[in-house]
């Protein structure tokens, strides 16, 4: 596997692949492997010829309160699981190559990007969108993984490729849990043993969600209200947001539906912030 | 020369030329086009194998209270004056071919945007930015041509391309004037015989600028109050702003320097807007 820190680098890595004819997938990631950033990288092998895993803790989708400075880091652990996993280039760059320093250009994807994770996080989403078009266009991919826990930054950039019309093709992975079920995430590694097994807690109000909702009689707000009990029965846990949306446009869900998602933000004793989703289908 | 109406054909045209090895130069216009546009379209030839020339009058850059509606259109005259410059393909969307329904992306640069056109025209160049994006990933050329009459588009497209690592290069090119040295624009048409006359007064503005810029003397709100005096001399013509600032920041200039540009733009009657600009040199 090749390490590639520039966009120079990167773009001469493409152009020869591109000259041998092969397509290449790109795995979107800000490091700190765990099974599900695993899970797309394997995705990725079998979408094209070649594997570009990007790794850049991005600091334009960081607010000023949040964990930019201590969001985990472990380069040399990374980039022996990306090799495992069959990945051709570690795309790592610095913060000063992706952002020179009269850097001032924004990608605003506006209606999906307010509300949800969005109402906390205010830029998050713009940074999101930004870096992903700077990474497409540095890789050039024929087609880009991201995971479907973070379903609002997918619906974004499905939104943002359709309008922008990026010639390559945004494919999503599944979930990857823990044993007992809690949504594999960076930022786990920030709860201590206590909150981690109270953490179950959220995907277990998604099984009580999707068992209610097979029940017609059970409207959209008991739903939403039966998952924040649930998550706030555990100590320090305070639910942010548990929404019944349609999973494309995101827009609140009056009624269970096709497409329905119930998704969530959780604080955990104010330090952590976990989300999970999961969609409801009436039997 | 091909005439092409959807984004699929678009790309389907592009991807057989890069099958053939073929470089491509496009030129963006909203049409009308005069000899500032042949211009565009001839230093389009010397630049790569194929020409493209985009025709979109694009509603996202006109102000609610612009001039969209009323913009001229001739759309048989120009596709005969593209193909007599030599473009092979003139693609010539309709809106809904390039906003869909949902369309809820746009990309921002921030800081350029600001200041001269864009403190009269709010949103104007987020909406210059979001449609060449947008040709930008339907044509994938390898050089695009804009000309220097919108110099601030030409500097916001500029930042715009390096910001976001688009895989191309930005070529301008020179305004081209009528006899009498009236910059040439779609929009001169909107002016009475009166008014065309009297606007000569914005090239000779800046003929005067340039001429005072070589005594080191004159400062530099001198040379803009000596503009918009000359300007306004001439009834019915109000100077929006006359300002001379460096080329590539836009940022307003103490003195004149290597890379000064003297930019005005004014209001005939209120009804039409002209802007022109031009270089300042200490002699």
């Amino acid at each position: 596997m090749r390490r590639v820190a520039t966009i120079a680098e990167m773009r001469q890595c493409r152009d020869d692949w591109r000259r041998q004819g092969l397509s290449v997938a790109l795995a979107p990631t800000m490091g700190f492997f765990h099974e599900g950033h695993l899970a797309l990288m394997r995705r990725a092998k079998t979408l094209a010829d070649r594997v570009v895993v990007s790794l850049f803790v991005n600091p334009l989708q960081f607010g000023p309160n949040e964990d930019l400075a201590s969001y985990p880091r472990d380069l040399e652990r990374d980039a022996a699981l990306a090799a495992e996993a069959g990945v051709d280039a570690l795309f790592i760059p610095t913060t000063s190559e992706m952002y020179g320093a009269d850097f001032q250009t924004k990608v605003v994807v506006s209606g999906l990007s307010q509300g949800l994770c969005g109402a906390s996080r205010p830029g998050h989403f713009d940074g999101v969108a930004t870096v992903v078009t700077k990474l497409f266009h540095i890789v050039a991919p024929d087609v880009a993984v991201f995971g479907e826990k973070d379903f609002q930054q997918l619906a974004v950039l499905k939104r943002m490729a359709a309008d922008l019309h990026f010639n390559l093709r945004i494919v999503s992975q599944p979930i990857v849990r823990e044993q007992d079920g809690l949504a594999m995430s960076s930022r786990n590694s920030y709860l201590t043993a206590a909150e981690r097994q109270s953490a179950v807690c959220l995907s277990q109000s998604l099984a009580l969600a999707k068992q209610l909702a097979r029940d017609e009689s059970v409207s959209v707000a008991a739903i939403e209200q039966a998952v924040t009990e649930y998550i706030e029965k555990q100590p320090g846990f305070v639910v942010e947001y548990a929404s019944v949306v349609d999973g494309e446009s995101l827009r609140h869900a009056d009624a269970v539906g096709q497409n329905s998602l119930l998704a969530l933000a959780a604080r955990v004793n104010g330090r952590v912030r976990l989300i999970d989703n999961a969609m409801l289908r009436r039997s």
